[in-house]
This record gives structure tokens, C-alpha cells and sequence, in this order.
């Protein structure tokens, strides 16, 4: 007896797609899009994933600059440089990279940001334009999801999807974007009686929740595309830590296709935030000098 | 053998209730709170609402200003009339009646609207806010279903909630505050396939498409609690137009509890609306006289 084993949908392929066609966006601009990352604090995945994401515009042909803050930086401080990366013409993008230290409220610096700057996509009125339906700079790994949805030819229009948590940077958005989508979209969360009964209802199942190994192959309708956005660090029986999906590894032998973690939907944020830079910079080029821009992906 | 019948979830007794609790805290404002209601053109619908909307806020001891515009007025006098009730400290609450003429964009409109006396809950940063699951105002319908089943005690978190239709004024911001209140949304529409098998999944069932007698007693759990907010006007046989919902009423025999049309969720949204205003003239009064406000339903 042979055990299937599910496709693999590799994030870096589908990134390089997604990088390469903002790039080439970029390359008819009469400037190089601009992005700026805030830093506050030395927390370890932070610096680490801020670097990776300057790293990554650099590579890909964009400017980027890093403010990093000190841990005590408060809240006024942050907010001010907000307010003149806002006026600064030659920013076209700003992320502020979450989490943020305990005595700074996040939602009021979310809220501070440009909207048109803002290519995390977390500013209220750019996730009330994403539930409108309307152009917008969409939050990176739900578009990201999206990407890499689309770059492996996966149909969304009239399928079930199930997405397992409800947070405000996954969940949620990729709701109202798989909603604008055409799918049938189910949202489960921690309060959800039967969790298995649900998650078999689906065609699509994403996976967003954070907990290593949560979704098993029995909750898993054979056949199924599963997108596992969990990045959680465990440590296994030889004592060395190393990162892991919400998604059991056995579920590739249900599954008809499988993102990997790492490699998966970790690379197609990054990549999304870069198009979401390239995308900003077309609009605010437009709205000052003509240059055709539009948001509409 | 006896048919087993729906109870019947009235709207107005949850209407009078709502609406006396707003008006219990607009009489300990300084000031009666004050909604403006703009309307363009004569819709006899929109006239009707208009009308009911205005008298209702009189009856419950508040102010209201309608100002009726002609079919023809240009977008640009919309407009400045919006922003001079932006800048009145006397209005509290600003209403533009749907659906404007063609010549109009709604959505420039609605975003035109300072969201702090948004009461109709459509502006952009109100429909982030309400996903972010932060204070915000709620869309009136969408609210309103909410205030209804707390209004007869019928439990959410944890429960099995799916929403027909994903229009920006009902079906997507219920979603978000079904969500926020811990149940298991579904949201379908137009593209999903086999409807009957996902609404028979549901515990509570909302039906706001606008096609009269969608809902057939086949596509509802048994004991399923079912909301309607369809109002159809159709012709009957014996060729008088009525009002019906998108809940054929033999459903009354299969669920265990039913909104009738008229007279279910149509109450409760014109009584949300007066809550709405008496929470932004709280708000707007805490902002420049330190009364408390509280945003926080």
C-alpha cells in the first residue's frame, strides 16, 4: 500500500514570482520606492525578521531604511517620528514592526500611520476599505496567503474555506479576502465547539492560530488544500529548537496540497510587503505627478 | 399530529427596549442629542424611512434635523453640507440616507462623514474599528440583529452562525460582530455552492439577501434559530404588494425561533440608529466636557 503525500506549495518560488512582478512595477517609476521600518526594543525574532525584510528590499531593487529605538523609547517619541516619516515625501511605505513594548499602545500607533503609507496594512481604514471591498494596502500575510494561492493556480471562487483563528493580522483580513474572493468563508477560533467537525467542512483550510501540531489529519477532509500559518518554535527529544506549523506533519498524507513551515507563507509575507511598498509608491506617485498608479491588484 | 411552531421573535418589544435605555442615558447629557438626516431625492422608499426614522428620534426624546435635497443636487453640495455638519458641535449624529442617485459615489460620501458622528456605522474607520473588535458604531441592522437576540436571551458564543448574503450594509459587518461575540461565522452568497448544506449547519441562521422566501423550511436545522432580514415587496395573488422576508414562513414549523417580516429586525434597526446618536452625543461630550462616555456597548 502506497501513502500519498501531498504537494508541496513552496513559499520562495511563489515570492520570487510576487517580488519580481513589483519589480518590475518599481522599474517604470521616476523614483525607487522607500521603505521605512520602526524597530522598538532588541526583541530576538524582531531584530531578526526586520532584518530579513530590509535584506529583502534591498535585494529586490527598493530602498529601505531602520529606525531602531530603544526599549524606553515612549510612546510621544514613536509617535513623532511617525508624523514626520507621514510628511516626508521620500517615504512612500512605513512599518512599525509589532509587537510593541508593553507601555506603547499599538492601536494608537497603527492608527497614526499615513493609511497610504501604511504597507502593513493594520491602519482602520485600510481594513475597513479591505471589508468594503475596495482598493487597499491589504495586511501582508493574509495577501501573502492570497499570492500564493493564486501563483499555484488553486481556484478560491465558490470553494469552502476555514480559517482556524481570528486574529487581527491573519484571520480576520484573510477572511474578508478569501469573502472578496467569491469563497464560502468559515471563521473558527478557540470558542469553537467540535473544531474537527468544521475543519473537514473544508477545500481550503488555513491554519492561523499558533499552536504547534493543533490541526491533525483526522480534522482534515481528504483532499483538502491546507495553508499552515503557524510559525511555532519547539523543541524536540535531541533538546534543539527548531520551528514547526500548526499543522501535524501527517496531514500531508490527507491533504492534497501542503505549505511548509518554514518556507511557506513565512517568504510571501515578506514578499507582500514589498508589493505593498512598490503599490504605495505608484499611488502617491500618481496622486502628485501623473504617473499612472492604481491599487487595484 | 400536532406542527410545531417557531416562537416568534417580535422586534418591537426589543426596539422599545433598546430605545429606552438610550434615551435613560441621553437624559443625564447636558444637551438632547441631536441626529441629522440627509436625504437625496424622492425614493418614496428612502421618503418612508426618512420619515419614520425622524418621528421615531422625536418620540424617544431626541433631536432630529432632516434635510431633503433635490434628485439633481451635485455631489460637491453634498458634500460641503456634510462637512458644515462635520464642524457643528449641535450635530451629534449624521445620517446620509441610501441609495443616493446615480451621479453620486456613496462611498465618497460615507467616507466624507466625521466617524465620530457617523451613526450609521459605514464610514471606513468605523467598519476597521468593528473588525478590529474595538469600540466603534455599528452598522444599524447588523447591530441591531445583535441587540435583538441578547433582547430574548438567545446564546451566541460558541454557536454555529451562518450569515445568507455579504453585503457591506448587513451580511460582512455581522460577520465581524458575531465573530467578536465568540460564535462560528459562516458567510455565503451568490457563488456558494449547495446553500442547503451550510445553512443546515447553522444554530442561528441570518437570511439578508433580498429574495422573498429564499430560506425553505429544507435549509434549516431543525431547532435553528432564524433570523430575516429581507424585505421584499411582492405582488400576491390577489394582486396587492406586501411585504415579505427571504425566510419562507414554513420554516416557522422546522426552527425553534423566527424574526417575522415586518415587524422583526426592521424596528430593531431604527431603534439602533437612536442608540447610535445617543452614543456619539456621550462620546462627543466626554471629548470636550469630560461627561463620561464610554464607546463600549
Amino acid at each position: 500500500m502506497t501513502v500519498d503525500t501531498a504537494t508541496v506549495l513552496a513559499g520562495p518560488p511563489a515570492a520570487a514570482a510576487l517580488i519580481a512582478s513589483a519589480a518590475g512595477q518599481a522599474a517604470h517609476l521616476p523614483v525607487v520606492p522607500h521603505l521605512v521600518i520602526v524597530r522598538v526594543g532588541e526583541d530576538p525574532a524582531s531584530v531578526s525578521y526586520v532584518r530579513g525584510k530590509a535584506k529583502k528590499a534591498g535585494d529586490s531593487g527598493l530602498r529601505s531604511t531602520v529606525h531602531a529605538l530603544s526599549e524606553t523609547t515612549p510612546q510621544s517619541d514613536l509617535l513623532s517620528l511617525v508624523a514626520s516619516l507621514n510628511s516626508d515625501p521620500d517615504v512612500h511605505g512605513i512599518l512599525v514592526q509589532l509587537p510593541l513594548p508593553g507601555h506603547i499602545a499599538e492601536a494608537a500607533v497603527l492608527a497614526a500611520i499615513d493609511p497610504d503609507k501604511d504597507v502593513d496594512g493594520l491602519h482602520p481604514m485600510n481594513i475597513g476599505q479591505l471589508w468594503s471591498g475596495r482598493p487597499t494596502l491589504a495586511p501582508c500575510t493574509p495577501a501573502g496567503v492570497m499570492a500564493l494561492l493564486a501563483h499555484y493556480g488553486i481556484p478560491v471562487a465558490g470553494r469552502r474555506v476555514v480559517i482556524v483563528g481570528r486574529s487581527q493580522l491573519v484571520g480576520r483580513p484573510l477572511a474578508g479576502l478569501f469573502l472578496a474572493a467569491d469563497a464560502t468563508v468559515t471563521v473558527t477560533h478557540s470558542r469553537t465547539r467540535d473544531l474537527g467537525t468544521v475543519t473537514r467542512e473544508a477545500d481550503i483550510l488555513v491554519a492561523a492560530v499558533g499552536r504547534a501540531h493543533l490541526i491533525t489529519p483526522d480534522m482534515v477532509r481528504p483532499g483538502a488544500v491546507v495553508i499552515d500559518v503557524g510559525i511555532n518554535r519547539v523543541v524536540g527529544e535531541d533538546g534543539k529548537a527548531r520551528l514547526t506549523g500548526d499543522v501535524h506533519p501527517d496531514v500531508a498524507t490527507v491533504a492534497s496540497a501542503l505549505t511548509p513551515v518554514p518556507g511557506g507563507v513565512g517568504p510571501m509575507t515578506v514578499a507582500q510587503l514589498l508589493a505593498n511598498t512598490v503599490q504605495a509608491a505608484r499611488q502617491q506617485l500618481s496622486q502628485t505627478s501623473g504617473v499612472p498608479g492604481d491599487l487595484v491588484r
